[in-house]
C-alpha cells in the first residue's frame, strides 16, 4: 500500500518537469491551430546538438567503465531489441485487419529507441538526484540496431517476392551501415569517440551541455505539435496501433526493468543505470527509425506506424514512463 | 532647465547601448551594400527565442502579481491601442493623396506592438537598473490585438464591398483568434502559460535568459538591415508616411506614460511600468502586424505600411523613444 | 637536438586539441558515408557568430593598441599576402600542364586568410596560454585583400581578352569593396566598428565569446567532411596542386615567421602575435575567397582550387601549422 502511494506520488511529481510542460505546450499549441514553427534547419541543428552531448559524456567517461559491467547489459539491450518486434508480431500482428507488414514496421519502431526520450530521462534523473553509470546511454544502439534489422529481415522473410528487385537489394549488413551511416547514430558514435580519444571536458561543459536542456525543451515543443497533428491519421487506420502504441512502451519497458534487475545483482548494475535501460526499451525511434523502416519495409503504411509512435508511443514514453519507472525504482532499490 | 539638461545627457547615455549598436550597424551594413545575411531560419529562431523568455519570465512572475493592480494598466493598454488608430485615421488620413485603407493600414501597426521594442526596452531598463512589475510586459497583446481588430474592422466599414467575398470573410472574431493563433503570439502565451504553471526557474536562467542580450543583438542588426533597404520603398509612396511614422511613436508612447501615471497614484503602478507601457505604445508591429494586415485589408499597399513602420517607426521607437521615456520618468519620478 | 625534441613533443600535444579531434572526425564520418549533415542556415549563422567574436574582441582591445606597434606588422601581411601569390605563380603556374589561370586563383586562394583557421590558431594559443596583442587578428584583411587583387589583376594581364566584357568589368577598386562588403569582412569590420565604438564587454563575454568554441567544434566537422568529399576532385585534376597545396601554407608560415621575428626586435611584437601573423599567412581563404576568384578569374577551373584549398590546405594549416609554429615560437622564445 506504501510503495504504491509512494509510486503515485513520485508520478505526480515528474508530471510538473519543464520537459513533459513543453511536451504538452507543443500539443496545445497544435490543438489551438498556432502558427508557431519551429525552422526545419534549427530542428536537425538541435538533435545534432543533442545526440553529440550524449555521445560526449560517454565518450568521456566510458574509460573509467567496467568492461565485464558492460558486457550483461548490453547483452540485455539486443536480447529486449530482438523481443519487442517479436512480441508485436505475435500480439498486434494476430488482430483483424492489420497486415503484418504494418505490424513488423510499427514493432521496429517501439523496438528501436529514440535519442530525444532517453535526453528527457536523463534529465529526468539528474532533477531526481538519481546517479546512473555514464556509459549506459551508450547501451542506445544495442537495443536500436538489431530491433530494425529483424523487423526489415522478419518483413522480407514473410513477403512474397511481390516488389520485385529493389526491396531485395537491403541486406542485415547494407541495414547495419545504414543505421550507422544515419545522422542519428553518426553524432552518437562521433561524440562517443571524440569524447573517449580527446575528452574535451572544457568544450563539452561550456557548450554541449550547458545548452543541453534548453535545446532539450524546444525539441519538446516540435515533437509535442508533431504528435498532435499526427493524431488523426492514426484514427483513420486502426485503433489497434493506438492500443498497441499505449501499452508496448510499458511492457517493453518492465522487461528491461527485469533484466537490468539482474544485472543489478549479477554486476552490480546500478538502479539508475536500470531505470535508463528501461526508458530506452520504453522508447521508440522518433528520428532514425521512419527511414530506415520506409526504405527497409515499403510496402508498410507510414502513416500507421509513424503516428503510432510520434503520437501515443512517444508521448506515453515520456509522460508515463519515465515518472513510472523512477517510481518503481524507488520501490524496489530503497537508498 | 536642469530637467531639461538631465533629459539631455540621459538620452546621449541611452545612444551608447549596445542594442543601439547592433541597429545602427545594421543600417550602415545596408547602406555600404553587404552581402552579409543572417539565414531566415535562424532570424525565425531568434524571435522565438526571444518571445519564450519574455513569455517564461511573466509566467514565473506574474503569480506574486497584484491583480487589481494588473486591472487598470491592462484596461488604458486597450484604450491606448485603440486611441492610436484613430488618431491615425484623422491625422494621417486627411492628408493630401493619402488613401483611407493605406492610413487605416499603417495606424493600425503604429498601434500593435512590437515584441522586439519591448524586448530592446527591458535591457535598458535592466542596464540602467529600474524595477518593473514582471507582468508589465504581458500588457502586450492587451495593445496589439485590439488595435489590429479595429484598424481592420474600420477599413471594412469604409469599404465599399469591392474586393467581393473573400474580404469579408474575416470577422472580428477570426481576427482575435488569427492574431493569438500568430507564430509571435502563441510563443508568447504559451511562455507565459508554462512559465505559471510549472515555474522552471533553472531552465529559464540557464538557457533563454542566458542567450537572451546574444539573440537581441544579431535581431537588431537584421532589423537595422531591412529598415535601411525599405527607405527607397517609403520615398517612393509619400513624405506624409514619413512624418507621420517619426511623430506617432513619441505621441503615442506620451499618451501612455500619462495613462501609466494614473495608474502610478491610483494602484501604484511602478515607475519602470509606465516606461514599459509607454515603449509598448511607442513600439510598431514589425513581425505579427504585417501578415495579420495583409490578410485584413488587403487593399492597402503594403510598402507604405511596412516602410513606414520598419524602416523609420521602429528606428524612432528604439533609438529615440526608450532613452526619451527613460529619461522622462527620472525627472518625473524622482528617486 | 634538443630543440628538435621539444618541436616534436609540443607538435605532439597539438595533436590531442579538440579542435583538430572534429576536423578529422568530420574527415572519418564522410570517408564513412555518414548521412550527418549541418544544415546550410546554421553553417552560415556560425561563420557569423565566429567572425563578429573575432571582430569584437579586436574592436574591444583595439583602443589599447600602440599604433606604432600595429603599423609594422599590418604592412608584412600586405607583403606576405603578394608574395604568396607571386611565389604561386613561379611554382605551380611552372609545373607540366598547369594553366597559369589556375595557378594564379589558387595562389590567391592560399596568399587569402580563413577566419576559422585563424579561430582554431586562437583557441590553441589560449590552451596553450600563450598572450597575443588583442589587434593581432585584425591583420587578417590587410594579408586576405591584397593577395585576391594581386592574383586576379595578374590574370587579367595574362588574359587574352577572350573572355569579353563582363570579366574586364572587375576592376582593383571593384574587387577591394566586393571583398568589404562579402559577408565574412562585413561581419569582422561591423564587429570592430561595434566593439571599438561601445566596447560591449558583458555582451561580448555573456555571448559571443561564451558560445565560440563550441561553434568552432561544429565548423570544424563541417569542414572536415567538406575537405574528405573534395579529395576526389582534386585527384581528377592534377598531383601538383595536392603537392603545392601541402607545401605552401608551411612556406607561407614561415616566411611570416621570419618577419615576424622582425617586427618582435624592432617594435616588440609579442611572440604569440608572431604566431598569429604566421596562422594567418599558412591560412587559405574557405569562406570569402572562392567567391570572388570565381567573380574575378572565371575562366579558372574551381575544382582545382577549392579542392586544393579545402581538402589540403586548410588540414595542413590547421593540423599542421598550427602546432609547428607555436612549437617553433617556444624553441626561439623561450619564457
Amino acid at each position: 500500500m506504501d510503495a504504491l502511494l509512494s509510486l503515485l506520488s513520485s508520478f505526480a511529481n515528474q508530471l510538473q518537469s519543464p520537459t513533459l510542460a513543453f511536451l504538452i505546450g507543443g500539443m496545445l499549441l497544435a490543438a489551438c491551430g498556432s502558427k508557431l514553427a519551429i525552422p526545419d534547419a534549427v530542428y536537425r541543428f538541435i538533435i545534432f546538438m543533442l545526440l553529440m552531448k550524449v555521445g560526449l559524456n560517454g565518450g568521456i567517461e566510458i574509460r573509467n567503465a567496467d568492461l565485464a559491467q558492460l558486457a550483461l547489459p548490453a547483452v540485455f539491450a539486443v536480447v529486449i531489441g530482438c523481443v519487442a518486434v517479436l512480441l508485436g508480431l505475435v500480439t498486434l500482428g494476430k488482430l483483424p485487419n492489420v497486415k503484418r507488414e504494418d505490424a513488423l514496421a510499427t514493432s521496429g519502431l517501439f523496438g528501436a529507441v529514440s535519442a530525444s526520450t532517453l535526453a528527457a530521462a536523463m534529465v529526468a534523473l539528474d532533477e531526481a538526484e538519481i546517479t546512473y553509470e555514464a556509459w549506459a546511454p551508450a547501451l542506445y544502439p544495442f537495443m536500436d540496431i538489431p530491433a530494425l534489422i529483424l523487423a526489415i529481415v522478419l518483413a522480407k522473410l514473410a513477403g512474397k517476392g511481390k516488389s520485385g528487385s529493389k526491396q531485395n537489394q537491403l541486406t542485415a549488413k547494407q541495414i547495419i551501415v545504414d543505421s550507422l551511416r544515419s545522422s542519428a547514430l553518426s553524432a552518437l558514435l562521433l561524440g562517443m569517440l571524440i569524447g573517449f580519444v580527446v575528452q574535451p571536458v572544457e568544450l563539452y561543459e561550456g557548450f554541449y551541455e550547458l545548452l543541453f536542456r534548453g535545446f532539450l525543451s524546444i525539441l519538446m515543443l516540435i515533437m509535442g505539435m508533431e504528435a498532435w497533428s499526427r493524431l488523426s491519421e492514426l484514427r483513420q487506420v486502426a485503433q489497434w496501433f493506438a492500443a498497441y502504441a499505449a501499452l508496448a512502451p510499458i511492457v517493453h519497458g518492465l522487461i528491461a526493468f527485469g533484466l537490468g534487475y539482474i544485472a543489478h545483482i549479477t554486476v552490480g548494475f546500478s538502479p539508475g543505470g536500470v531505470i535508463i535501460l528501461s526508458i530506452i526499451a520504453a522508447s521508440n525511434s522518433d528520428i532514425s527509425g521512419p527511414p530506415t523502416l520506409r526504405a527497409g519495409i515499403p510496402s508498410a503504411n507510414p502513416s500507421a506506424y509513424i503516428a503510432a509512435s510520434t503520437s501515443v508511443g512517444t508521448p506515453i514514453a515520456i509522460a508515463v514512463c519515465i515518472p513510472l519507472f523512477i517510481a518503481l525504482a524507488e520501490v524496489v532499490f530503497p537508498a
